[in-house]
């Protein structure tokens, strides 16, 4: 991983994936008691950041390789971004998902036209099933994050963030990201150093799946207890990666945690406030940037809003305890 | 009006209004059959278009005049995009709004610095108490539509659709726009005629407060039988302005209409889709793109959501209704 390498992906990404906007309410700055600055990566295509990765390991595979078709592991945003952009790769995508996940997410990756093979998580190995597909037809494996072409795909979040903070006179800031297996998060963090190295980027995690905030404590990989059970689906994930946990090492921290409903108050403001509709796990970034003012220094706090793949059931459930 | 006012107000806005963004989905583009291209007001500073026009009025003043403070009528995105105006201009805003306003508009009119002055609509006359307040404390009436420097300032929608069209080979398009008063829509228009003559702009209202459609008909100033009554408040106004109709007899047309659950099915999709938050009477012109497909031509349609200042509570019965 190197910044060649994220400016070759930008490069490849430019016309394809959409300059996400830098958004900001007065409202929101007053409970931050600083200035806070939202990057809507919920606005994205397929509704998160993921596209950008997938994009950008679609576009770096040889046309001979590409053609034969891809496959992805995930039961969410990775999977909805690796099926469009192999769409409109005009190529084949196979998504393995677990037959109990959210039947609107299983609909939508199949509404953008790839193949859904359903699994069951208690008698099947997912690994198993992709392997077999993959050996069969010639498919290559879109890892969700551990893959330098999805990291480098996710940098572009963090090039367009060092743009608009300097297109804002802004030099010094925390930079709050929505962090799962870290692909994202070393991404970011990886773009900043080379083009904005005033700009730090902390991780945030639910409480209680906070394995990159004890990671970077104790300086070794730690997992976390369970991988289920909380509302941030999208960003809970059993450790960090292999290659993202270097990354965040040596450039990211101190790690960041909130709750539940921390998470669905951010998302009630980013609603009222900035209008946009942000997932639980796509919200713990402006949900730290929010209500965790003592733990952050400076005047400015930049937070990712990661995706906004969320039930409309659970949105309106939220607002009506939340809004 | 001409397109050099526009111009200078679209300079003056430089750097203070939000550039939004176009965005789409290809499950809206199957639903229309045809593509969508939806500009995001409601991602606008206060939550809708309202603040360019604000913002506009208020920079042409005279500092001598501007600091002795500005007055508006309205309970809605109107007083919010004066409120917020004028606290960036240093300057105070009155607002006088009746006193069975939301609860919601009359706080955050407040919470944006604003003062405001509640009367009562059965015994009290807006007008009156409005003149008493500008008279005595040397106040100036930023109207909410039929005033030149409001429409040039809406009308930077318009040079940004231009480009955003061009910058995407479109030349030729239907451009739908929710139709109030008609200061958006006659700005929005004649920005077009200048920059991008193969787009045409087309009227949006609500089912049975059909003014405009039925003015552009008759060739002349038609009411509404009601001006109360349906969910799409923010644009439901008596009748077309007498600035502002003449703007729209030239350009725009044939008008179209939407019921009520056409324009909550939108903003359930817009929800889903698009990852924003669009209030009803914003979210009347992509309710036409959407239902209203046999009566559109071309292959593309650029619809405007204008804002998005929606009760939470409101918001989530439309997601657990149509969502």
């Amino acid at each position: 991983m190197n910044i060649e390498m994220i400016h070759a992906a930008a490069a490849r990404l430019k016309g394809h994936v959409r300059h996400t906007p830098l958004l900001s309410s007065p409202f929101l700055d007053e409970i931050a008691g600083r200035r806070v600055l939202v990057k809507s990566e919920c606005l994205q295509h397929s509704g998160s950041f993921k596209f950008r990765g997938a994009w950008s390991a679609l576009s770096a595979l040889a046309e001979s390789q590409r053609k034969q078709g891809v496959i992805a592991f995930s039961s969410g945003n990775h999977a909805q971004g690796v099926a469009l952009a192999a769409r409109l790769h005009d190529t084949s995508a196979v998504i393995v998902m677990p037959s109990d996940a959210p039947a609107l997410k299983i609909t939508n990756t199949r509404a953008y036209g790839a193949e859904v093979v359903l699994y069951d998580r208690a008698t099947e190995s997912r690994e198993d099933i992709g392997d077999a597909l993959a050996g069969e037809r010639g498919l290559t494996l879109i890892k969700p994050y551990d893959e330098p072409e999805v990291i480098a795909g996710q940098a572009s979040v963090g090039l367009e963030i060092a743009q608009q903070a300097a297109n804002m006179g802004i030099d010094q800031a925390d930079v709050l990201v929505c962090t799962g297996g870290g692909g994202l998060t070393a991404g970011v963090a990886l773009a900043l150093e080379a083009d904005a190295p005033g700009l730090r980027v902390r991780t945030c995690e639910p409480d209680g799946f906070d394995d990159v905030a004890r990671s970077l404590i104790s300086g070794r990989i730690e997992r976390n207890a369970r991988t289920s059970g909380n509302i941030c689906d999208a960003i809970i994930t059993p450790q960090p990666g292999a290659l993202t946990f270097p990354i965040m090492q040596r450039l990211c921290g101190p790690g960041l945690t909130v709750g539940e409903e921390d998470a669905q108050r951010a998302m009630a403001l980013a609603f009222s406030r900035l209008k946009i509709v942000v997932e639980p796990g796509g919200a713990v970034a402006l949900a730290a940037a929010l209500f965790r003012p003592d733990q952050i220094a400076g005047e400015t706090v930049i937070c990712v809003a990661s995706g906004g793949n969320v039930d409309p059931a659970f949105f309106a459930q939220t607002l009506t305890e939340f809004g």
